[in-house]
């Protein structure tokens, strides 16, 4: 089978932090398949097919560029950020598990990219610079229980954590849920920071704590990270804030 | 204060995974400091002054950085990965909230960069495309116990584990008894894949079980991945496997 299929990471959003990698293969590529607000990112060349989908079908899509790839084209399925993080190339996958068995000989190759959550991070401080988490708050694939159950087991271990997909139109309760449960077990000063849009011209960074963290503020371009009790605030000379989290634990 | 300091992500290794906008901020600085192994992956530059280090203070590479910047040089210091994640901008920020109180008016900017996790996840399909805990397995700087409680608490909550610095000669002993703990939490058929020196000339993947995961194939260039019981493995019509999370949790 000839075919190809690169799903590839776009980088959070700002053009010079994508991968020269993800670049070649945009380049490349004789079929563009993504969301379209994805798609918008990638620069127009006449030769080339594009496919631009909504977002709320990952499987569908996914299907789509196989079959094209398995056709003999040279498909690139776009993500934003990394593509293997919350992202296109675990829809990829399952669909290859449960399609057409001649998918298994096609050649997929994953593209890595700068994700939403370090360049978020890159922007506040290094909160992320000792161990943590990433998780999705969406209920739309896993009970509800299970996100609460993962939210306090993290949360109670020390983690600094990082969620996705916070907040939608359709999921309008579920952060202001996790805030609560957080505030049980985090102290109340516990450093939040909301990142909105990063690396893009609307972009929106504001750091709160656990006590003051108002839910109202997220969307679903921003991801939300909550330190641990070790994560730590520096006052700069022009008054703003930088979080980190130190290198270790305490004993 | 006039001085610059950019912490910048170098990628992976390969140079096309390398962000463009950290390639500009190298070029661009007067020092360079780092990891003699770091730096000689950065291009050298006649007016360009390099200051080596060897990788076990980190405290004190930063500290010299910060005293250069604070001298009004553009310094820049290279991490590998993501500077964000188990690398220099935490050592950064931990030197600028003890250190001289003029540091905090410097102009410091963090670069992010493709992780190494993510780079050898896109090797081995999607294994982190759903909820992931990263953690560092050293207890040079946290207790071993501590080490052990939070592998326990994310393994048992279902989450996929990356694991940073796994095994050095120092520390030969802990990645056995990481994988004798996880064996009485998860299945001993769960994934487990180790990736050396991923996207560079030596790159080295290995994919097995809990059951039969060796400790002695891991070495410091080494990260462990440890999937969850909802990881899946896809025989590949060459023989090979991927391994990927599914985008969801069972009910």
């Amino acid at each position: 089978m000839s075919g190809f299929l690169h799903v590839v990471g776009l980088g959070p959003g700002a053009g010079d932090l994508r991968a020269p990698r993800a670049t070649e293969a945009l380049a490349r590529a004789s079929d563009i398949v993504g969301y379209a607000s994805y798609l918008a990112r990638v620069p127009e060349r006449s030769a080339q097919l594009r496919h631009a989908s909504d977002n709320r079908d990952e499987i569908s899509r996914a299907r789509h560029a196989l079959s094209l790839a398995a056709a003999g084209r040279r498909v690139a399925v776009v993500s934003s950020g990394d593509a293997g993080v919350f992202a296109m190339a675990s829809a990829v996958f399952e669909a290859i598990e449960h399609g057409d068995p001649a998918w298994r000989a096609l050649d997929v190759e994953i593209v890595p990219g700068i994700s939403a959550m370090f360049a978020a991070a890159a922007r506040i401080g290094a909160p992320l610079g000792h161990d943590f988490c990433a998780m999705s708050l969406s209920d739309n694939l896993k009970p509800w229980p299970t996100v609460l159950a993962r939210l306090r087991a993290v949360a109670a271990a020390g983690f600094t954590v990082a969620l996705y997909n916070p907040r939608s139109r359709a999921r309008p309760w579920q952060l202001a849920a996790a805030f609560d449960l957080l505030r049980t077990i985090l102290p109340r000063g516990t450093c939040v920071a909301m990142a909105t849009a990063v690396s893009s011209a609307d972009e929106r960074i504001e750091i709160t704590s656990l006590a003051e963290a108002d839910p109202s503020r997220a969307d679903m371009r921003t991801l939300v990270l909550i330190g641990s009790a070790a994560t730590r605030r520096i006052e700069r000379a022009d008054g703003g804030l930088w979080l980190y989290a130190p290198r270790g634990a305490p004993a």
